[in-house]
């Protein structure tokens, strides 16, 4: 075994939680779970190791696997899993990200939008890839209930996509997000971290501002993504 | 020169962008600007110079002093800058971050803050260094144009701010952010990133919620306090 890369048929879950978590949802791309011998014997442990024998997943005590994390990664339990596919619903309403960057940035909108309730995620190429074991992590464990697919261009995600209204996050966005009415099937649209959306994008839909003062060049990405999240799904969570 | 340390009197701006803002900002506690022999000698470079001679600024160009920097960072222009004071408006609009861990999360609150408006941050310690280097350069220049302050505890806190209503955001909170009434003026307060409040911050105010499905432990900070900001200054950016 060594460091991930990118074309890797398997990717790593880096972490108690994150083990479990895959353990729970995914069991059968599990291909094995590591134990550190610097693990405790705790619950958490002992969970991760009676779901991996009901699944029969190999569980090995080793620690040489774990010198492929960089030096700032305090895990001691990681699992190999098998990549996946997980496309998206195409009635589902969408979170699209145009040429997305950064891995981190990735997981964290992944955490956030299954928290409001949006799992499906549409990356236009070139992206980030999501099965990156940073993107993962910062996910927290909810990259594994989301679905998500890579696209050539916006077109060949329209063409995947129901009929819905779409909205392309820009900062010439032609109306306000707290003006527009917001309907309850939609596409939410935003562009990479440092160049945002392309022109072209006005033509695709509602294009939306969030306004701020023009002292900062731009929202980060991720709070973007959030504020447009609570703005669109708002009342809907029960 | 050294690597930054929290008890230095001064700190580091790195990168062209960020010391450009210094200068723009701040030139009196500007002690010097260096400049890598792997910069190109192009415009925004020629006014750091000229920005630096008006104000009677040392420019050094040497390559040395960029060992500090860890390997991640393309940086060729940076300064160093005395540390300052600049306390918080008691009667202005607050954010107040009860013990931030993670300077990377602080230095995006402290960007987003200031894109909508809000100058002033209140840091209830022991909280993260808000001088780090990776906090001003997450600011993207934001930094310098905030007032920050640190307090013992909440009641320190409340002591130097006028009377105004205050929102602790707990994961219990006993109202919706979106059933509120937003009053002008506020303090929204917020806990640290893996904790949230603990349960007497109940008692300081209208407790409030970010609704969010129970699939997620909770909403990154960042995420939060934008979603928060969003919220409270909506309709009032020009």
């Amino acid at each position: 075994m060594q460091k991930y890369k990118k074309n890797s048929d398997y990717s790593y879950a880096l972490g108690t939680e994150l083990t479990l978590q895959l353990l729970t949802d995914h069991p059968d791309r599990v291909r094995s779970v590591y134990i550190h011998s610097r693990q405790l014997d705790n619950e958490i442990c002992r969970r991760i190791e009676a779901l991996a024998q009901r699944h029969r997943i190999e569980v090995i005590r080793s620690d040489r696997i774990f010198n492929i994390l960089s030096d700032k990664e305090n895990c001691w339990i990681l699992a190999i899993f098998d990549k996946y596919q997980a496309d998206i619903d195409p009635v589902a309403n969408h979170v699209v990200l145009v040429n997305p960057a950064n891995t981190g940035n990735l997981g964290t909108i992944i955490r956030t939008s299954i928290g409001f309730g949006i799992r499906d995620i549409a990356i236009i190429s070139p992206g980030v890839d999501i099965f990156d074991p940073r993107t993962i992590r910062a996910s927290m464990g909810a990259f594994f209930q989301l679905r998500f697919q890579y696209f050539d261009s916006f077109a060949d995600y329209l063409a995947k996509a129901d009929s819905r209204p779409v909205f392309p996050f820009m900062l010439d966005g032609a109306r306000q997000l707290d003006e527009i009415s917001i309907p309850d099937h939609f596409s939410l649209v935003f562009g990479n971290e440092a160049r945002g959306l392309d022109p072209i994008y006005q033509t695709y839909g509602q294009s939306v501002l969030i306004r701020h003062y023009p002292v900062i060049d731009s929202l980060n990405l991720c709070n973007a993504v959030s504020i447009a999240l609570y703005e669109f799904t708002k009342g809907k969570i029960k």
